[in-house]
């Protein structure tokens, strides 16, 4: 089962600054060989459902390690059955509606 | 590690009335021996991780066999390395700051 | 138009512990009138589009005065057009749902 | 009050491709000179909290008006006391470190 994912993590008890700890998740989706890119709230991930679980379940385990006391993560998770889609043909799917409309 | 989580499944391309599909993810959650309560806008469950994600799993390929051909399920997923704490604990934590807040 | 929303508030650089914050906005939202009830991961709030909207936007602006850093809210915002239907109404339609199950 | 907010607009009652909808609010984003920028998930806006709250409104109303019985939005909502932040400066944040990590 094939899932597109966004995650934000949020780690508490280090400050306000996370951006050192959102890096180490990137690290951790990088080095399990998913499809990822970083947005202003969070990150796409794509890939098999229990590699993504996999390395969110590490993500978590790796920022505790890390000294976060408290960790939350709020997640999108897509699955479809009827045909394969990837983060980016979601994208470019309202754009061309975007640029039909801005033609007619 | 132990998993307080927040699920809300949205299947798509059976309807306006998801009802019958949030009942099926209802039971897994019975079925699978973890902490759940519904509220308006989705269910609270709690346990070990590899317990609750492989619930969430069950309950993505359950929908589509009953037909759902798309699903994107919003979670929040929180862990914590001081000390454990459940989701009746949250709520009650709230409360008694309101109550000493009208005490006072 | 009316709006059926779950919010969970996030206050930043204020500890670990964020549970006087939640309860300051609980207070809001009952000052405000509207019909609200917490659970574990965030409180379900009903009511006019505008005066909820004007709740949050409160919320925000007093837990900054009460020394939130940084807030960051995850919302859940619902709206229909074709029936009323209240947060009571959307739990109850799952529990039939589940009712009959164990009936048949 | 300035805000960063992230948003994903999720229509009911008009089948599975909702790419024309999410079209429709991004146009809605643009006319009301908001900063905004898509991704996989959900589309990064950012400005006065009153502006980006008026473009979120009038994006239910005009889903509304162009046949969805059901509009749910998931929005991150962002503010903070301590400084001005855009949403850039977020990701860039994060490279930052990233870009550390591998030099050192």
């Amino acid at each position: 089962m094939y899932v597109l994912m966004d995650i934000m993590v949020s780690p508490s008890g280090v400050g306000v600054s996370i951006s050192p700890y959102v890096a180490r998740c990137q690290k951790i989706f990088e080095e399990a060989g998913l499809t990822h890119s970083m947005h202003g709230y969070g990150t796409n991930v794509e890939g098999e459902w229990d590699d993504v679980m996999a390395a969110v379940k590490r993500c978590h385990e790796d920022l505790h390690e890390a000294g976060a006391v408290r960790i939350i993560s709020h997640m999108k998770v897509g699955t479809r059955a009827d045909r394969a889609q990837t983060m980016a043909d979601k994208v470019t799917s309202v754009q061309d509606k975007l640029a039909a409309k801005s033609r007619s």
